[in-house]
């Protein structure tokens, strides 16, 4: 059966409004936003489960949304809102219709799964924008990495303008947040090679590197760089050669041109 | 002689304030605005006029702007402002100090000079957001392009979010806009391979291509690509390999993948 909420100020609404907006409840609750059908169907594609779906009939009626996301949503609290309520909720301009409140993943190291011959592993450190992160997350889907990993997270991955702007690569990557120490250590236990994309004492070109083994590669944000605590535990640091007036590359372009450096070596088999 | 504006409503303030904000006047009047010391001096380096200058004294004084700019700053129209005449002016939050208003160029194609050897041409199709645009700037800079160029602008590059998503590569690329058939037709006349980034029939991995002699790298919008009119001049059609589930990238980013693949073969002499 499917419930019919039309006030703005209904309790649910706000709840999931605030969801939306505050970190600090989406842990509490375990719970998160997600706004249209593309973004919905990587989530339960990517073994997300859904414990609430608002649809404005407005746009796209029960029976459409049964049809793209099959038999899970007779089992899900459906809540039918008007163009007002939708309204209030949508993030973006309303033309999807559909907003899901899905249950959030805890992301440990322990938990990654990773190929077992060759892992390639992006590591994005303190990274702010919720743009760039959503880059990030892009970039390591597009390379097909096995896992996207962030250290010192300022914030969840959850965050409605990171799932934008990753158009759903938040649900399509293996995703892991933790402390850069306890990153490293789990590195070094899985024998993963340490590549951080900084400019040290001994860094080399990103280009006289063999990525071809098990590798992380580990960028940090675009002010401050990367912690010494990286710097200092890398197995190797490189720089991209810069031949410009400006020094510095926003870090998901850098992390694009070292990651899919690595992609293009592991289909020609060799640098 | 340094003039003094204490009012939000001075007719020189308001005109700065519209020329931020509207692309046909700045068009008619061949002027732009830059804010921020860096930018200034970059765009000084790069061989643009100053008209005038505003600076708060609350943020920056006369004789630290001049240290900073040199003498230039002595035959330029100087205009101290107060901080609730900068505060209405200043686009990014109030710690630089200082507005430039500076003549613009015409940006043809004709007046670009090219590398004799080996020239490497970025070339953008219609991109919308200006922080992409500032991007692709900082990657054509990076990777010391010869010369970055816009076919179908949406907008001029003058645009006061280019400017600063750019940092100010705005200033130190040489650029060109003009439609995409006459930049097609140059790109001809200068032997030129066009390579551009798109799903076509013909299209080959991007890392089988040589980059070595003269090359455009040519990108489109993230929406719907690049015109067929590129795509039927094109010498060769390339794709990135992707990997995941998603099978689309952002323009900067995989403009930057491109333009640093030609950079490494540029770099190893060979592909």
């Amino acid at each position: 059966m499917v419930k019919i909420i039309t006030s703005p100020s209904n309790p649910l609404v706000k709840h999931i409004s605030l969801l939306s907006e505050k970190s600090k409840l989406r842990k509490e609750t375990g719970t998160f936003v997600v706004e249209g059908k593309k973004e919905i169907m990587l989530a339960l594609k990517g073994g997300y489960q859904l414990k609430s779906l608002l649809f404005n009939p407005a746009i796209i009626t029960f029976n459409k949304l049964n049809a793209l996301l099959g038999n899970v949503i007779l089992e899900t609290e459906c809540i039918e809102v008007n163009s007002q309520v939708y309204d209030k909720l949508a993030y973006r301009e309303g033309t999807e219709g559909v907003i899901a409140v899905m249950y959030s993943r805890e992301n440990r190291l322990d938990q990654l799964e990773l190929s077992v011959s060759n892992p390639l592993v992006v590591v994005a450190e303190a990274t702010e924008k919720p743009g760039n992160i959503g880059a990030l997350f892009r970039t390591a889907d597009a390379a097909g990495a096995d896992a996207f990993i962030i250290a010192n997270p300022n914030t969840d991955i959850y965050n409605p303008n990171i799932i934008r702007s990753s158009i759903g690569c938040v649900f399509t990557n293996q995703v892991a947040t933790g402390k850069t120490p306890e990153i490293i250590d789990w590195l070094k236990q899985q024998k993963i090679k340490i590549i951080c994309a900084t400019i040290a004492d001994d860094s080399v070109s990103c280009y006289i590197m063999d990525y071809t083994k098990p590798t992380a590669i580990v960028v940090g944000t675009e002010d401050k760089g990367l912690s010494q605590e990286w710097i200092d535990n890398a197995d190797y640091n490189v720089i991209i050669p810069m031949r410009g007036q400006i020094d510095s590359m926003n870090v998901s372009v850098s992390a694009a041109i070292l990651v899919f450096e690595a992609v293009r070596q592991r289909l020609q088999g060799s640098r």
